[in-house]
């Protein structure tokens, strides 16, 4: 299955997902940290799909998102900017989820300058985050709040 | 918004459904209409690219499916012919919704011989429909057990 790009990214209008998790990482200096992802989950039956679209992205992983349902998902900063980026750039998406794209591209770029690595850059990624997806931001929104109260015991 | 063919069939593949649907309609032969449909549907905040849809297939009519969705819903067997059919014979689909294809234009072609007009021809017609879209088909069942049951009354 030869997939054409074009075709790619009428798929992906349909079925994909570029989301921002923000999840609690000690490890990091500032506590949380930031994972970009972009997949696109299937049916089972349609797991052929995926692998094409993984060799069309030359990257990325086929596992299972739950029950029936399979995923491919990219998750690396360097494949993102390698593969998923300039393929969207260049054959761009429709619907809103154009909106989405874009603000996940926004945060990579953020990414790449380590901006996320500071309290005032997971804020703003916080905030840009919190507009994508149209889903229950709470737990970003709350991250935000905890992480501008530790500001403040630390700058008062 | 002009959309690249190939993006059209990527976008299908992920929200299309060929339907092919039997209704009872008294004013038949056959007592029931046979009743083909190509349908997009989307959040009203798509609407746009149901329109740029509308525009690329050059028919359709875009309404309200539910709630806040809307439809692009391409009925007639001229356009489905003229304009749907050979879309999707020159860019085709890749998920298993390609099997959906092949039985919608083979009850196209169907139609197309009028052979719908018949009691067999509804019956064939129903017994393929049976197997499309993965939905429960009890109404169409029954409506071949009809068919099935008059028919037998005729001919004893």
């Amino acid at each position: 299955m030869n997939l054409n790009p074009y075709w790619v990214s009428g798929f992906v209008d349909g079925e994909g997902t570029f989301y921002v998790g923000i999840n609690h990482n000690s490890t990091m200096s500032v506590s949380y940290q930031v994972l970009p992802e972009f997949r696109i989950v299937q049916h089972k039956r349609d797991i052929g799909v995926l692998y094409a679209l993984k060799k069309y992205f030359q990257c990325g992983v086929v596992r299972v998102n739950h029950d029936d349902r399979y995923e491919l998902r990219i998750r690396s900063i360097k494949h993102i900017n390698d593969y998923v980026l300039p393929h969207f750039d260049r054959y761009p998406l429709h619907t809103q989820k154009k909106f989405d794209y874009i603000k996940f591209k926004k945060i990579i770029g953020l990414i790449n300058q380590n901006i996320h690595l500071s309290e005032d850059g997971i804020i703003k990624i916080i905030d840009i985050s919190s507009t994508m997806n149209r889903k229950d931001k709470t737990k970003a929104q709350e991250i935000k709040r905890l992480i501008i109260g530790e500001y403040k015991v630390h700058t008062c």
